[in-house]
């Protein structure tokens, strides 16, 4: 049967084991497995260009352990994307280039709830090369750190505030969850806001899923 | 269990059950139904511009009668899919959309293999539109109808050809198949050619299931 | 005589009619003659997406009964405009294309007054398809119906507002009218904003006048 | 009756009367004179960046002795364009200009013949400033200055030659003549290439009778 | 020893002496030369596209008598950069171009504070033409023309307002002075924005003794 | 006296070399100095996607370090460039983006000369990610690696054969070296081109130089 390795690449349990819980729908699939770990010689959050530099060595020792049919690298960065793609025949999903795809097939322009402001020109210049810009509505953050994303009721009014400035300010009509560590959210703020929310994490299992299930 | 269903808006029977065999690897997943029918009423292959927005029509007409969860139009210039987007609050899935964006996921570049020629100026506003064209590296028909696809040797020798010329002159590292009915040659042209190549039903199934399983 | 052929894709008698009227400077030239018809068969205001796909068979329809030298289709939705052009050899101009391609040649950055908020991801893609959306200041939509269009005196208070923000918010020096139906309002709109407003049937015709002369 | 004034920007008095020729069949209208006059101050062609520049000083004088309703400026380097457009209220046309917005909205990719190898960079950064690029399917030069093209013959040979490279190589479904000098050509390349040329300076006139008549 | 001559093309003594004073600390340096010149025969300014078009003959003429191993034109908008480069094999910069460049190595998006409304327009095309617009954040002028910026305090005053619009409402996060005359000010305005402010007649200056060093 | 530090991110002493000697025209300027270091942990040239994140790490603990007042990272990946400019105040030059900048203000269009074919979807991903893909007229390997440039003429024979496509088949009028380890070619292959070639290191070190001296 197929695998589908997820791996996150903090350090943080509390995002690995939200990430494995946002894999349950589609574990109700069958055919294959999903096996979600997290790396913990990562730092507590990948927020700033040198921990997603940083983390590119350790994330690719640990893929070359585990044995897969597909990877997913499950931070918003990106990290090792492309040299995960260099060791292994096999398909490496990146979760930012997957949760945008999903989210050009949803919608006319997207919208990003990033972390923090830092992140910003890091995701401009990622959302260049993947040449969509055209099709960015807008990029704001809540303001809050990847650990502070713990505390639930404080981050959700602000990704609430941001997805409706997104929404209404920049034209965003599907949204794109910024950082794997707000996949509890996903849910609550589409129904909230009316449009798509994407999780980015499960959009690049599900294509996983599919890019192993096909054969490509 | 959530349905997607699969409409081939041409009349070709062979095409629909091609495209039916081609939902084969999905459907040893569990958890939902894939459904593929035709359109009588459509015409013979979608090949000018005046059959795919005179196909809109019947195709939605006919969508109208189907209850699913996801629709998959497959024809891969998309008819219909922004009309049958507001008829309906379930996600629409076009094939060339869906096959372009899960290119844009397994490569640096991708190549189009066309029918006709006379395609290729559709292609290009589509391409446009979605905001990609700086990722495609070209663009190449095989010169054969939709009908003429049955005569398999002939149509995969062009395919090859083609895909090659993608390939070695365009610089194409993943391709796309540009109609419905050239889903049974996938498998042996990713391997002749040793890049992946996408077949856009297959993809827009997949991106179905993944939203229905997920809730989007 | 060359003859152009404008047709109103929607039943409006009234917006015929509108369109009819704002030809009259162009009729004032000599060597050629301009007629206007409706398409009773068509909605009453195209203002979704299944309106225009919808509208396409008729409108060829239509269009095959009738000779000209060169044909215009008054929506700007340019609803069949490529269909048209493969079953006849005389030129065809859509009025969104058109009226775009006159701004162009006015101003810096245009904006488009649309009559809906559901219209604008459609003219998004259509912009984009042209490959001009690095000139799109800003497109705003006045929220009025084809048919509430009637009610002049609250569609020019909404239209002025509109194209007020376009000037001073998105940056606009030259604005093209989102609807057949606008025609009424182009000359007053442009004398009290001070920037050139174009009439996009008035500028495809204008077009279509110039072909035909020129033997293109 | 309204005027509009076609001024060539060079010395040669053929250029001239070949480009007052050619607005033969736009005289055939009624309701407007179109006036023609050359700038003998001018240079024999203006083939570098410094006649294009030098170029402007003696236009703007010349054009701010005629009183006109539009001008047209018949240098495809649109030489003084935009400081044209400020000193007059007057609706201004350059042929670079006109031509490329022609061919937008009669094809899907344009080619450009040039007269020399020197002008292709020159082009180049008008048509991303235009910002039409995506559009430009090629652009060669003929190898020629604008005192050669006199030599009938061999200019034509080498426009045929040039025109198919573009048509069949680069794909160009639309060509523009890209020096007011190629005008006597247009009707014979036209039909022997079998798509649309557009000559600039009548794309211009036609612009600048349709915004006169028009009260743009 | 190379000679770098840098050419103020308006009559400004005032600018020109402001423009001396700014090479002060590239003077340091040692192994080549600046000399800054003004131009008398050039407008007292370069504001409007007459005045860019119109500087070009007395300022190539100029350049002509004066033999240098590099040159810079010292105006925002670049007159005569191309036709320069005809007329000498000699590397020559354009402050624009330079302070663009040197700005797209600083920071993620740029932002312009032109000197008037009108300017925006050209500025625009002049991004356009570098195709660079996709890191433009925002241009934003001041109101004053090139003799206002006399008038220090009032002038800064609106240098600091407008910068800090560019930085906090259009995400710039470094900023090029859109005026030679602005080069007193960069200092201060950097200091007092915590961003990098590029003057760019330092920035040509300083491409240009790269360039004279390195022997391009 | 400010300082400039170079860093080459591979351990071939030869490179370092080469570098350090590429750097004499410069340091004959006075004012600052200019030092070139390697780093021994770094692999022997920088060619897969994993060299470039791996050596991140290594490369920012060295530049810890290393007190500067700029810093240029002299791979043509640029790796860690973003993360050094997070962990110092002093401004951070990488030889790709300097090169490229300094090739957009010599030329129109731009090429590269890459060492190996698998560098190529890199390059396009940053020099899209740069916003400046419309001015690449082309990037070709020459087909060797880091340490095989050693082999001196027959890489000077590749490398000529590379740069004459690039500017007869591609037609770049500019040259960008795409490695730090081919500094030792510049000067011949300019001269046997007839175009501007660029040193990246020399480009990044020189706009170093011109940020120290003017306190940006």
């Amino acid at each position: 049967m197929p695998r589908v390795l997820v791996i996150n690449p903090n350090s943080l349990e509390r995002v690995t084991r939200d990430i494995d819980a946002a894999m349950a729908p589609l574990r109700q699939m069958q055919g294959f497995t999903v096996d979600v770990i997290g790396l913990p010689k990562g730092p507590p959050g990948i927020q700033s260009q040198q921990d997603v530099d940083g983390v590119v060595a350790p994330l690719l020792a640990r893929l070359r352990t585990e044995k897969a049919d597909a990877y997913v690298i499950a931070c918003f960065s990106d990290p090792g994307l492309h040299a995960a793609r260099e060791i292994t025949g096999a398909p490496v999903f990146g979760i930012a280039e997957s949760g945008i795809l999903a989210a050009l097939g949803r919608g006319s322009r997207f919208g990003i709830i990033a972390i923090l402001q830092t992140s910003l020109a890091r995701h401009l210049r990622y959302v260049a090369a993947m040449g969509v810009l055209d099709r960015l509505a807008g990029d704001r953050a809540i303001g809050r750190g990847v650990a502070d994303l713990a505390d639930a009721e404080n981050t959700y009014t602000r990704m609430l505030a941001t997805g409706t400035a997104l929404r209404d300010q920049d034209g965003a009509d599907v949204l794109v969850l910024g950082c794997a560590g707000m996949a509890g959210f996903r849910k609550r703020l589409a129904h909230d806001l009316g449009i798509p929310v994407i999780e980015p994490t499960q959009a690049a299992v599900a294509a996983a899923v599919g890019a192993v299930t096909l054969g490509w």
